[in-house]
């Protein structure tokens, strides 16, 4: 629809909508950065889609039933910013809208989860908002399963722009949400078929709704500047029983005679003498930032709209017997059970006990045999690796269409798209996701595992095959580098368990560690158990703690993780037997250890003692540890890869590549 | 097709295919690990292919004009050794299959690149080789428009299975593919129903054929145990003028009673007893890893049968022009253009001359105009950031199916399927691959960057947008891990330049490196020229250099890359005029660096100063060259990030994180 039969026609839709655009302009002219084109191009969408659907309530944006709203197309941040402002969220004041992409406003140049409220999804990096949108999807018909619709009965709504569908991840997220049959997805694609670069069609001639007809999606379209057809549309999706994408076909920059249509309407501010036009054809007489009362009015009421339903759900919520309220408020508040620091305790009792000699892997599912019956919460899942990546308990059942009370997700070979919907997952809350791969196909996850650690998600990643301990499978499948890659994601913990007691407590701190989230490392092969006395205090929780002591003078520090602290115990035997006193500190994880005070960190590593680290992987993330500013030693040394591995059995390839007790020793004696 | 059927209708063919088979069963069974149910299932199609169409001679494998052959489901790498055997690649030799996945066999447990001829490209990582081979069919068409179809005539052809086109790159690489019209890609789909957890369908509804066709491919479809089936969709395939699926409904496993159509085929052996019954299925008598002659013979033919076509496209190689087989023959051998030096330094003179403030991604346009002019074996292009990389010189030419002597490419938003294609051209040869996106995305692409590392291949990867300095769009924009985290995978070159010079620099080490992909870093920002007397050296090839000079006696060393070098000229600028003598060096490379001899270093890094490092983004990778053991500083500092960054203007962030002249200047006086 031409902007001029739009605003004739539609009046009172033209202004609430040109109040979204006009805003979204003269953020980012005065900012002088920013991408005004897409604000321009969905406003109409959008004013429909919160005026006449999506349920919410601005007075209380954490109402745990409302609809989520998921811009995906993050670089349109001015859209959510102007919603947000215009609804009457009481953070988001017309000087968050002034200070649009400066420093400490809540009005980032990407929608940043937590900045405000009302940002549901940190997004920006493309695809991940449709993926997480996903999760979203998957944690209510989980918790709707549970608790009834009378409580759980939500939609999800993504923006998603072409940038988006052309991601690999988006794919994934559409194959996944295709099978699983997930009817409260609902996708606005912003169809202008314009990208960056120019006219879409110069990179892909995708037919998009044939695209994810094949994956089981529904398709709708509509003119995404037609008021009527728009609402049309997500009406008939909201109906269809399968997810849903709305092709809305519209004009990126819409409105704008110089850059309607054109890549340049994208990211760059219009520039005063356009804006004075573009104005005028909204007939949009207002200074910047100002909003004529009868338009905020009307969106005020849009804002306030959801409280009547708001205020009936609290009376549901509050109408459940007081054990399911209470199990439901403990849910959203994301708190942990009572009974699971009893559970995890009585299983490291009993691992110090029996003594297992299993690799950590199978540790962590024990593990987790015990967390997912104490902690009804958990939604588990592998991209396609569930045998060997050990998690799957007992009694999970599969999550899908036919059983939403499933707790356990194929989630298909697809790494990123699980890593992003478990992001989801625990960003709508209630639920607590973790899922499985090899440590090696992080590689594959990392752009929504670093925004797991930019958001403070508490997403558990059970990473096995850990080192060239995975043997035959060779250097495509061996780690070498992402330990180092992983700590060097700010926020982001990694664990490396050393044997089924460490694993436990690993997992015991993933789990509390409420905002961020975790990467525990575990080993494809056989591990004995090296903490034989039960302790009931988490000794991992301090990142790194002496395993075994010197018995005489101490003269060396062995630091170790995973799979190689029993090689460093090793290497202690042979120094010990020469009479060299040595300790050995294994360190589950080196932030939790960086988090420490100085005064522990010397208790644990000595300056008086020369210091061997060992760890089959890079040393990048050791030398602070060893000569520089946290270790301080006078000498020291690191046995690890300085390589890509090999394809052999895996104590051939510890041979091979010198990671063995007898190399540890004697590195450790040179020092001496 | 029943194997019953097979055998009586078609027993050569099934004699031949038997072969394949139980040399997968077997040297799987020998290495106690490893894939046996792919090869069996795939065995029929891999042999119509190599017998009726495939285009090679095992004698001459480096042939340039042969097809490709990519095992993209790289985990059957048993059926690829199987064919390279039994046609009769000089180096496979059967001991190598007897040594399947042993330390130092060409057999390792997924196909690794330079292992054996024939390997055309690493796989196992899924999702790779069919993206991969978007690259070969793209070198293919362009090196065609150069050289004419006379010396450049050949098809790609890849094996992927449901995991392959499950990965979200596969996607990114369909896209491309579809809109570039590469009808000489042949993509032959083992559709066996079967993932690793049990049934596709438990993950994944995908009609693939519809979802290909989406994107712009022909679909055929075949019985994938018929011969003659196979052969007439093959021959289909490759007569369309679009890219190809062909869908080969197989049995995973074919022929094992107890393993055919289960998970339990992927990947773990027979075990003794099924793999008895299985001979007896496919009248197999032989002992493992012992052929018949008459089915040696068989398969020496097919290995041989391309031999004439080879020599006759010798002849038509030496019938060309001297010039232009000259140059030709230049391509295939990977060397660069004689003039390139001269017109490097040509550049650099001119830039010393100059002075030009500008963003050392416009420097990188600026050395690529130059380069491109010299090197037309260049393609470039970007993730859709065109204006923002800067990677677009003039005359290129668009590459695409309308114009395949452009050397550009629209890669669409699609990080990872860039790279991936990239890892194919320079796999194909006869071109050198570049292409841009920011630098924090090089995480979509992690997984093919970690490949173009371990296969060495010569990959420049134009990532801009290098830290905070990026400025207003946020902390999802800003890398602050990603220099660590490449640094971190090892072969990769990592370059950071400081300012056009050292830009220049960087890009003729990063082409002068046949064997390494090289990351260059680079800012958005305007940077001074700091190299403001011309060197015809190449300053940057040693990692780091002494920049400036301490005045008087050297107190202070400061270390510094890219847009902090700047920074620490500031700091220099402070101390010195404190009379604290200060040394800058500038970093452009720390493997480099690394890779100098320990005196050249500590001439460099004199232990006698302090020294303090800069770089807008994590102190990982720097501890070693601090106190840590490369660089051994008996005091030494980092400034830097510790955090993710924040969406402002530049300068404000770096005021903020404490990245300034000052702070620098201040933290190496607390040091004296």
């Amino acid at each position: 629809m031409n902007i001029e039969d739009l605003r004739t026609r539609h009046p009172e839709h033209f202004a609430k909508a040109a109040a979204l655009r006009v805003l979204a302009i003269d953020a980012v002219e005065a900012a002088n950065s920013g991408h005004p084109g897409m604000p321009m191009g969905m406003a109409d969408v959008a004013t429909v889609l919160f005026e006449k659907h999506l349920k919410f309530d601005a007075s209380t944006p954490g109402w745990f039933d409302r609809d989520r709203f998921i811009l995906s197309a993050g670089h349109g941040s001015m859209l959510l910013y102007g919603l947000l402002h215009l609804t009457g969220y009481a953070d988001m004041t017309i000087d968050q809208i002034r200070n649009f992409r400066q420093l400490g406003s809540r009005t980032a140049g990407h929608p940043e989860y937590g900045h405000a409220q009302g940002i549901e999804t940190t997004t920006g990096p493309l695809g991940q908002g449709i993926a997480n949108a996903v999760g979203f999807a998957m944690a209510e018909e989980s918790l709707a399963a549970r608790f009834s619709r009378k409580v759980v009965d939500h939609y999800t709504y993504v923006i998603a722009g072409d940038g988006c569908l052309m991601e690999g991840v988006s794919q994934e997220a559409i194959g996944l949400a295709g099978k699983q049959q997930l009817s409260r997805l609902i996708v606005l694609w912003d169809d202008n078929g314009i990208s960056i670069d120019g006219k879409v069609s110069k990179s892909d001639i995708t037919d998009q709704a044939a695209r994810f007809t094949a994956s089981g999606w529904d398709v709708f379209a509509c003119d995404g500047h037609d008021p009527e057809a728009i609402d049309a549309a997500i009406t008939a999706a909201k109906a269809s029983p399968r997810p849903a994408l709305v092709a809305c076909k519209t004009h990126i920059g819409y409105g704008s005679p110089a850059k309607q249509d054109t890549a340049s309407a994208h990211g760059s501010p219009l520039g005063a003498k356009e804006i004075e036009v573009v104005r005028s054809i909204y007939h949009w007489n207002h200074a910047p930032f100002e909003i004529p009362q009868d338009i905020r009015d009307a969106w005020a009421a849009i804002g306030s709209r959801g409280a009547e339903a708001r205020t009936a759900w609290e009376t549901r919520v509050a109408a459940l017997g007081q054990r399911r309220r209470d199990e439901f408020q403990r849910l959203i508040a994301g708190d942990l059970p009572r009974a699971l620091n009893g559970a995890i305790r009585a299983f490291k009792a009993q691992v110090s006990q029996d003594q297992p000699k299993v690799a950590t892997r199978k540790a962590s599912e024990m593990a987790l045999a015990v967390i997912n019956k104490a902690m009804p919460e958990t939604i588990g899942g592998s991209a396609d690796l569930t045998g060997s990546n050990n998690t799957l308990t007992p009694d999970l059942g599969v999550f899908d269409a036919e059983n939403r009370t499933g707790r356990y997700v194929h989630y298909g070979i697809r790494e990123h798209g699980m890593a992003a919907a478990m992001n989801g997952m625990a960003l709508h809350g209630g639920v607590v996701p973790y899922g499985g791969t090899f440590l090696v196909f992080t590689d594959y996850a990392r752009p929504s595992i670093r925004l797991s650690a930019l958001m403070g998600t508490r997403v558990v990643y059970v990473m096995t095959h850990d080192s060239i301990g995975l043997g035959e499978d060779g250097p495509t499948h061996q780690p070498v580098e992402h330990l180092a890659a992983l700590r060097a994601i700010p926020n982001l913990l990694v664990f490396r368990p050393a044997d089924a007691v460490e694993t436990a407590e690993c997992w015991q701190l993933a789990l509390e560690s409420k905002d961020r989230p975790s990467v525990i490392a575990l080993s494809r092969q056989n591990l004995p158990t090296l903490r034989t006395e039960h302790k009931n205090r988490n000794l991992s929780a301090t990142g790194a703690y002496v395993l075994a002591e010197a018995t005489g003078a101490r003269k060396v520090v062995l630091l170790a993780t995973g799979s190689e602290v029993e090689i460093a115990l090793g290497a202690r035997a042979i120094l010990e037997a020469k009479g060299i006193g040595t300790r050995v500190v294994s360190v589950p994880s080196l932030e939790l250890f960086a988090a420490q005070d100085e005064k522990l960190r010397a208790r644990i590593l000595p300056r008086s003692a020369v210091r061997v680290a060992v760890e089959a992987g890079i040393r990048q993330c050791w030398d602070r540890w060893l000569t520089g500013e946290g270790g301080n030693a006078r000498k020291a040394d690191f046995v690890g890869m300085d390589s890509f591995g090999a394809s052999a059995p895996a104590d051939k390839l510890y041979t091979h590549f010198g990671i063995t007790a007898e190399a540890v020793a004697a590195r450790a004696e040179a020092l001496l």
